[in-house]
């Protein structure tokens, strides 16, 4: 079984008042030294058949149709290696839109 | 200016309604052969020093204390390179409780 992780920010030049509300939190809490705090959405996709050129194609179609809004959000998808494959977490990454 | 990124999911024994939904929708709209989708959140952190042991162990704090709920959340501390250093991601990862 195979996973692929889709990541979904916030476009950098869209607001973002959860990662603000954080950010402004820190120094309040005893964290200083973080400039910019972003908030954003991952998805972690069981597949069952083999991660191929073609399944990941689709991966992308189905993120920038339901699991992002392209209008305000990017998306990235990429292969993660199962539980236990420690360091090397990205096997495949992309920058989509 | 250096980034670290923080990955928070639901434990795995932990319900997540919102996964489940997309990942019920998929079949109606298309998409087959997805067995499981977990969501979760990903939080960007921009630090203005350098990201050492030091850096990482005082983010580690902060994620368990304040951007993950430890109780029913599992977080991962890493480093990201900077936009253009394309496909390594993940220059270190670390599974957390």
């Amino acid at each position: 079984m195979a996973r692929v992780v889709v990541d979904v920010m916030l476009k950098p030049e869209i607001l973002d008042p959860q990662g603000q509300a954080v950010q402004r939190a820190l120094p309040r809490l005893g964290f200083e030294g973080i400039t910019d705090v972003r908030q954003g959405k991952r998805f972690e996709l069981d597949l069952d058949g083999p991660v191929d050129e073609a399944a990941l194609a689709r991966i992308r179609e189905m993120a920038g149709e339901f699991l992002a809004n392209t209008v305000i959000e990017d998306f990235r998808v990429r292969v993660e290696e199962p539980e236990g494959a420690a360091a090397g977490e990205a096997a495949e990454e992309e920058v989509a839109r």
